[in-house]
Order: structure tokens, then sequence, then C-alpha cells
């Protein structure tokens, strides 16, 4: 069955105190549209209608930026939930086949749920609601399953005793064939307290038409949405506990998981091991036997295997290290390419660079990669060395085996097996120092004294 | 009515297993006794007296440093709560009005919680006790309410069954009018198993002059004294839930609430994003829109609206940091003033200076501020460009659009505009580099052999 | 009584997704074949033989590494406990005495529980087999005592109900006199599902000999085996809390303490204040009253009384930190002696160096200690000052009270007192700096244009 995702985005998230519109908030570094949108995805969509309103243009930039084939459709006024699917009518006016319905701001819903939906919908059902088991269900909409079906949402306060016990609570989340539900839409009305129009209501509509509904169940984790800057951490804890248990049960070493921070699409090989306080950014892929060292920052890094990186190493977007690479302490390397077995061990900067195999960066050189106005890119052939505290000035190349004497600044290319040395004669000054110092004590005492 | 505070602080605590007094060991950056004071001046005092014994001088010296209207009285020999208060009895002697008596160990009373006591002393009590709902009892003394009153204080092992079943416990926290107390504690008596003269017994002894007593409740974790390391880090523990729960509802995002440590006087506006692994120290205001990466560390400083701070940057006191500007990984800044859209990205030590709107410093930057002797200051005007790797030595004053060339060490001013350079012609020598590291392995290898 | 260890240590380990050797997995920086060793040593073991299989000759490395005593046996075929016990009895050939029979991946078994197993075989009990008491029983084998001996082993599927709900379960721990262990492993079988020879099934050929045979109790945690890499996170979790607790008790200050690690070997003296976020290596001792500050990282050093360390300093094997030294933000340092006093405070790498009392090392400096094939050292004197930003090129001796200029490459060495410069006159070019940035940011506009 061809199916299309209609994902609500338009509520402005009062409780979120942020300018930012809700929906674009991040957990495990993705915006929580991006983490609904993947959900349905996972149903291989033939069309994605974003339902757009406070900050429709960022919501629609971030919904393009994950995927091209996003549309949106803008709910000008916030009515309710039935209203912001209508919104999505026109833009579906073509499609044949299922609507699911999600929500822009509950990030975890799984693949799994979303098959055991299209499955209900297989059975026979026309209306399928998901529902979550509450460990307390309070003012939760309860889902009344009667002989396998759904037959009605009971909101918390016009339930009876017995409606009550029911754990079974409407998560929101529904599909249905296009046409049905539009045509329930159309018969919503907004006669209640607030003057909304609920997506809760299709499933009596389409009872009374004698249609069948059926529910399919998850657990609350899953419909956790993200109303308020705590729900975000919750869902973030969510989210990092499950990615550590996977990770550990994936044949990861951590001592301390609960220290160790992965983004939405980080890849950990087998046999790597991540010591305590480690960040992932998004984009980062970490091979076989790498090691990654204490208070380390990794973003859209590429780590070869056996690679040892850290303690206190940053690795920046565009970084590609190589097998059995070493980057160590204080070392930031941005776009970047290191190739096996080159090591870049402390207190430098690498930036828009490509340093050969088996090279030797020394401590605290530095790429001067910036004129104010462009980025240059330096060159570093195969086990060439670059003595400690060098400025390498790009643009720049130094050939294989190049040997840069310590202190140097580089402005010129160096050959093949060549040495370059930019540095001055030192002068010792017999007695000086001492001097100089007696001399600005003096000149501190008498001051103090004055 | 005018109040005073009595703050017992002359305790040894030996469970600290420490040199330093008891009530200097720090929560949230600040001594257990400067959080007791600011608890009592909530009440605004007129006198603010602090019983000092073990290290007095010490704490006197921190008492001070808080508040200058802070006054000390000596306990020369520990003889117990009634005892100690007694020994703030000169210091009030022309006092009128209520004294409150808080413990310098025990951090968290509120605001609340005390003028819910002036409201029991208005309501006719001349004795008020504040007690805390204990979840384990055990061995606390407890409040015995009858009628509305209190009006007895039963310490467990006298307890009656009935009264061990009591909840409410005595925190020792206590009010009344300076002379009723005084008065009071005149007829306590050291006659029991530690010789020691027990504040407590001041609610027999009103109630047997017919005075009337009033128990005042709180929570628990309001009462928490700090005896041990291991009380003092669940005093942390409180006060940071308690911080980031703050912080979130006031639209602050954290992802990893838990990993962020605040100080007692953190300011985090609205929309400020906080990564995981953050250290506020004491005095750090952060204004709307700030991201502070991961693994930084803020102390003392000032940090402008949509400002990008780390991952992994160090301010330092002194710091103020206008809008829009970015200090990156490794830099430590120190007592300087950075104006709006500058950039310190990279590897750079900035002390005592100031760096003009826009100016960019080049990574590995150092101001060389100190001549170990004095410190010196560098000035560096608007739109100016550090080169990567330059050493300022200061004092220095580099001119708006100055420009430095990379690995330069710069030790006179730079006009307007001007491009100042400070480095060596470098030389090439060919093949010199190969030669060289084949001559050293040679070597080497036959050391080996040898 | 003699003692002999036989440690079990031939198990893959699949559930480890590793090609690591399971009892090489780490726990607070020491393989688990470590603690079980190092558990057992407190008997005195006059041998101490480890039965290997899978990776046998890394897990004799790393066992040998820890005590040269250490003996292996091979265990070709892994038949069970009973067979691989077997395995260690020719090396045992000639002890007289008792054997215990410990797990390679068991790393948390304590003297006094050995002690107590010691005692329960001088009260005259033939094989004595520790037990845990168990939270969830579940399918553990139960240790089913009668009037004070231990009369069987049952395994949960074969327990009757009233076994089942004993609570103290085989640990498989357990010892008795060499000779009776041997003739008792002679008559094990392999009659059962999997075809293997158990360990467990010597207490029923005891007893059907009318041996006695005794259990000894001891808590869950202290028998955690670890099979998978969650479970090595939950020991490791184990260690770290009682760790930090015995930190805090005599008289370690942390704040907060879930956020330090230490290793198995940690010693950490009173009044030292660990800040947040601090990992310990193996091989650290910091004496009284120093402070490691956030995000430290410490591996094989030592730290003077009254030393500060950090934030952000990590200090490598062979650091050797004198009292009321310091040591600063993104410093690093390896194999380095620094003396009383001396301070090392900003973007330094100190490597292969003796720092002498009281000197001051500027930001930024970077001992050049390796030439790209040996690895040299720099010696500097008390008193001395080396400038900001400065590269002192080893081998290399800088006297007492010697002064470096900042920004200087130093390559030969300095007398004392004596002041070194090595730098070139700056030249400041009028205007050059604006017109050039000027003319590159109209190539710039120009190329956007094309």
């Amino acid at each position: 069955m061809n199916t299309a995702l209609v994902i609500l985005a338009a509520g402005k998230g009062t409780r979120m105190q942020s300018d930012l519109p809700k929906v674009l908030h991040e957990v495990a570094g993705a915006p929580l549209l991006v983490h609904a949108i993947s959900s349905g995805e996972t149903l291989e969509p033939e069309q994605i209608v974003i339902v757009t309103g406070h900050g429709g243009a960022l919501v629609e930039k971030a919904a393009i930026a994950h995927t091209e084939r996003a549309q949106t459709a803008t709910q000008t006024e916030q009515l309710g939930t039935a209203h912001a699917v209508r919104a999505a009518e026109p833009a579906l006016a073509e499609f044949q086949g299922d609507v699911f319905i999600l929500y822009g701001d509950t990030p975890f819903i799984t693949a799994d749920t979303l098959s055991r939906m299209q499955a209900a919908r297989a059975g026979g059902a026309d209306v399928v609601v998901l529902g979550f088991e509450a460990a307390d269900p309070g003012n939760y909409g309860r889902l009344i399953v009667e002989n396998g079906a759904l037959d009605r949402i009971v909101e918390a306060k016009e339930a009876s005793p017995e409606e009550l016990t029911v754990t079974l609570c409407n998560s929101g989340v529904m599909c249905a064939d296009r046409e049905t539900l539009f045509s329930l839409l159309a018969e919503v009305r907004n006669d209640n307290a607030k003057g909304e129009y609920y997506l809760t209501d299709i499933v009596e509509i389409a009872r009374k038409r004698d249609l069948k509904a059926a529910a399919v169940a998850c657990s609350e984790a899953e419909t956790l949405g993200c109303d308020s800057r705590v729900d975000l951490a919750t869902a973030e804890g969510i989210f990092q506990a499950k990615a550590r248990r996977e990770a550990l049960e994936n044949g990861v070493t951590m001592h301390a998981p609960e220290t160790v921070y992965f983004s939405f699409d980080t890849h950990i090989g087998r046999d790597v091991v991540i010591e305590p306080n480690v960040v992932f950014g998004p984009g980062v892929t970490v091979e076989t036997g790498a090691r990654i060292r204490a208070f380390s920052h990794l973003e859209g890094c590429h780590v070869g295997e056996a690679a040892i990186v850290g303690p206190y190493a940053r690795l920046r977007p565009g970084t590609e290290l190589g097998g059995e690479t070493k980057v160590g302490n204080f070392v930031e390397i941005k776009n970047a390419t290191i190739d096996r077995g080159a090591k870049v061990n402390h207190l430098t900067y690498i930036g828009d660079a490509e340093i050969g195999e088996g090279a030797n960066i020394g401590a605290g050189t530095i790429t001067c990669n910036y004129d104010g106005v462009n980025k240059h890119k330096t060159i570093i052939g195969k086990d060439a060395f670059v003595g400690s505290n060098s400025s390498l000035v790009a643009p720049l190349e130094i050939a294989e085996g190049g040997y840069i004497a310590s202190g140097s600044v580089i402005t010129k290319s160096v050959g093949e097996g060549d040495l370059a040395i930019a540095r001055v004669e030192q002068v010792n000054k017999e007695g000086l120092g001492a001097r100089m110092v007696a001399k600005l004590r003096a000149a501190k005492a008498k001051k103090k004294d004055a």
C-alpha cells in the first residue's frame, strides 16, 4: 500500500520558553522534527507533508535540509489537530493510499510500531490509532477496545470509573486511507470548550458510519512528546540510554557509559574503547579497534581502525583519520585528511590540510590557514617531520620526507627530503636575565613604597 | 519586627576529616556559612552574629568577605548549642526584636520558611521551632504538636511508642524575642549525659512559664546539615538538581543537565544552550541566545548575547565577552574584554587585554603579559587581524585594522592598518632532512647493536 | 596453612563480542584477571596457576606483567570447570596445602571473604564453597546448608519448590586441600546435557565419601562475573561507587563524586579537593591539600602537597610534581620533574624534562624533545623564567635564574642568570595591512561575481 506522511509541526511550544519553534529543538544532535520524519521514512512514503505554523520558514528549511522530498502546508491559525491535518489536504489531492499522521515533537516512534499499524490496516481496520501503555494514565484519553476493535476514545474527564482503569492511552498517531481520512475530518466539529477541531473525533465519526477502527499498542517511551526543556532532557536521556546499551552489546567498551554522548547517526565499530566523558556530535564513524580517550569531542568525522584519539582531542567536520593514526591532547583538526600511521600528538591546530602516511607533526604546530579573507591548504607528504612549535603558513606543500626545524615559520614549499629552517641565531647575554629581574623587582618595590 | 541572626559556626566537624573548619567547606562554589548567612539575610536582619570557635579567624574572614556587617562572638569551649547562643548575648545587648538561630553547616533554609516562622511569631508564639518532615525519623528529636501549638520536643530515646510515630523532627532552627530568648537560655542546665547545654531545652522552660511555642514545618532537604564530605556531596547534589531544573524551566537548553554544574550565583539567559560537561564557577552571567559548548569552564565572567564559547574554553575571572563573540577550543581568557563579533578560535592565551570589535585572533596566539615580575596589558583594535602562532609581548597596542603576519613575535606597537612582521627568511637545505634522519637512525641502530 | 591459587581464565567470552580474551577486559584500569589475582594474593599463596585457553599467550603476558610468580597451565579444549582445574594439576604436583579456585572474570572477592573460607577449612570442612546472597536467585545453583554444613549444590532446574526459596547461591569459588581436590576431581563425570565436567560436582562426591563441606556467604556484588560489556560497565560502577565513598570518608572533597573516576591503585591524601570530571588512570598518588581541578587527566604520576593541577591538565606517566607547584590549563606533562613552587600555567608541553624550584614556564612553551628519531632532555634551573611561546630545542640546559625572552627558539644552553633571546627585528609596514586585506577582498568578490 502506498503511504504518505502528515507531520504536525505548527505549534509554538510556549512551555519551551524559546524563540525557536518547538520542533526545531534538538535531541541527540538532530531537531525533533528530523527524528519524526526519519521515523516516518521507514514506511518509504510517497509524500511527506509537514504542517507548519509558528516559525514556518525555519521549520521548512530544517525539513528540506533533511530531505528534499519534504513538502510543507501552512496552518495559519492553530485551531486544533483536525484543522491542522486538513491543511495538508491540498498537498495530498492526487495521492492514493494510506496517510500516517505523526507529530513533529514526538521523536521516538519505531519502524516496528508503524509497520504494526500498517498490518492493522491490512487486517481490515479503516482507522488505526496508536496507543501507549501508560504507567500512570492520569489525564490521558483512553483507548477503549472491545472485541479486538477500537470502540472509542474517551477523555479522562468524561470517563467512567471502569474506563479510567484502562491503561492504553491515545498517542494521537493515526493512519487511514486518504479519502476516508479527509471525509471523516470534514465532519469534525468544534463545539467544545476550547472551540478547537480534534483529530481524535474521527474515531467516533468512523464508528457512526460503521467503519472499523483498531488500536495498536506501544511503550510509553516511544510516544514521548517534548513540550518543555525538561521533556527534551528526558528524551535525550532515553535516547542515550538506548544508544549506550546498543553500543555495549555490539562490542564497544565504555567503562563509564553514562558519560558518553552519542548523536542520532553515530557509528562505532567492534572492540572500540571509549573512555569517560566523550561527546559525539552528528556524522561520526569510528572503525574497529580504535580508542577514543577521555574528554574528546568529535563531529562530522571518520576515525580509522586502531586509531587513537585524545584525551582532549577535538575532531571537527571534514576530519578523516586513517588507520593507526594518533591524535593527542589539545589538538584540533578540521577539514583534513590524516593518512595511516601519521601522528599529531599535542597542542596543534590542523585546518584544511592533507597529512601523508607516517608523518609526524610536532607539539604546538599551527597551520596558518586563514589570511583574514580566504582559507588556504597545507599539504604534508609521507613521512614528513614537522618540528615542534612550527607555523605552517598556507598555501604550502611539504613534500615526502621533508623536515621542518622546530620553531620555524614556514612560508615556502619544501622539497622531498629537504630540511627547512626559519629561525634566527640565539644570543645569550651574560647575567642580563638576573640584572633585569632585579631591576624590575626594585622598581616594583619602590612603587609599592611610594 | 526587627530581626537579628545568630549563626552557630563554632564546631570542628571531626567527621569532615579536615583541617578546614566545617562551615568553610563549600557547596556550589560558596562556603556552607555563606549559604547560611544568605538564607538569613532574606529577613533583612539588623545584626548578624556568627558564633565562632574552631578556626575562628578563618571563619570570621569568610563571613566578612561575604558581608561587612557580620559580627563574631567567640565560644571558647564547645559546651552545647545553648551555650553557643549565649556567647552572642553581649553582641546583641542593644538589640530589640526577634533573634533567629541558624546553623553555619545548614545551607538550604528558604526565605519562605523563615517568613513562615516570622508569621508564627506574629501569630502569638513566644518561641518558634522549625521542624522537618523526616522520611525516616529514626533518632531525631520529635516535635510534639498539640492543639496547633508546640507542646514539647522529645528525644527519640525518651519517646513513647506513640511519640515515635511523629515524623516532624527538630531542626534546631528557632526564633524568639531577644529578651525572652536569653532569659530562657539562662535557665538551661547541663545535667545530662554529655554535660552540655542544649538549646532545645528552652521549649520546655518556656512552657513551664506558660509561654506559647509553635512549630513550623519544612522539607527534609531544607534542613540538611553537612557533617561529613558525604553530606557535602549530597548537599551539592540537591543544589545542582534544583538549579538545573530551574534553568530548564527558564528556557535554557541542556541536553545532559546532569553534567552541568552551577554555582550559587550563576545567571543564565533564555535560549542559551549548554552542552554536556560544563562547569560554572562563581560569578558567571550568560546572556540570551549564547551557546556554551561541551567541556567549558567559566568563572567570574560575562558572556554576551549569542556568543559561542568552547568546546574546551576556559574563561577566567575578569573576562567580558561581547555579543556574538566566539571563543573556541583550548583557549584561556583572563581579565580581558573581547568586543562584539571578535573571534579567538583556537589554542590561545589572552590575558590582561582589550580586543576590539570584529578582531580576529589566530590559532596559537599568546599574549606574553608577564615579564617575571609585572603583568602588562595588550590592546588590540577593531577589525585587527593577528596571524596564527604570534607572540604579543605586552605592553603593546595594535591599532584598528592592524595586521600581524603569522608566526611573528611582536614587541612594538602597530599603527592603524599597518602590517607588522617579525620573522626570519626561510632556508631550504636540499636533501638534508633525509640525510639527517638516516644518520640519526643509523646511530641509534648502532647503539642498540652495541 | 600453605595456599595456592588456581585461576580459571581460559574462556573466550563470546558475549563480549571481542577479539580480546575476556579476562583481559579492564575494570578501573586493570584487567579483570589482575583484579582476580590481586584478590587471591591477599592469601599470600605459594603458587599462582592461571589456567589459560583462548588467547593464552596474551593472558600469560598480562599475568606475568602483574606478578612474575604467575605460572600458566593450558586447557586446550574447554570441557568444563572441573576439566579446567585439572589442567592445573601438574603445576601443583609438589604443592602441599589448600588450593583456592578463583575466576579470572570475577574481580571483586575480598580478602575478608577468602580468610573466612580459610577459617571454614580450619574449622574442619574438607571442601569450602563460596555462596552469595542473591536478591533474585533465579537460575543460580542453590547451596543447601543443613545443620551448619553444606549438604549439596542443587541446580535451579532440578530444585524442589522448597530448595528454590534458598537465596544462597553458588559462586563457583572453592577451596580444598590439594590432594583431596584432585582426588575428587578425578571422579567427576561428564554424563550431562553439554558433556562437560563441572567443578560443582565435587561437593556431591565429597559427601558420598563422608567428607565435610561448608558454605561461606558473601554479597552478590563480590561475586559479580563479567561476561559482557554491560557486565563490565556494571563492575566499573560498583568499583567507582566504593572508591568514591572511601575517598570522601578519608577526607577528600569531591563536589560531584559521580564524575570522578579512580583506578585500582589511586592514592589520594587528606584535604585534597577534586573538582568535577577528573579521570585518574593507573599509578597516581596525590598528596595532602592538593587541588585537582575540573577536566584533568592523570596517569602514572605523583602530585605533591598543596599543588594545583588543572583545569584541563594532563599529567602523563613519569610526571613528578613537587609541593605547591602549579600546572594549569591545556598543559601536558610527560616524564618530567617539576620542583617545588614551579609553575607551568598554560598551553604548554613539557616532555622529558627537569624543572627547578620556583621556575616559571610561560604560556605556549614547547619542549621540542623529539628529533624524529630520538628523545632528548631539557633541564631548567631554579627560578628560571621561560618567556611565553618559546621553543626549547632539546638537549638543552637553562641554568639557575636563566631568562628566556618570549617567542624565542632556544637551541643552545643558557648560563646562570643569563638572558637568551632568539627573535628577529619587527618591521611595521605602513598601511600595508589594510591595503592587503582590501586587495584580497576585492579578488574574492570578483571571483564570486565571475
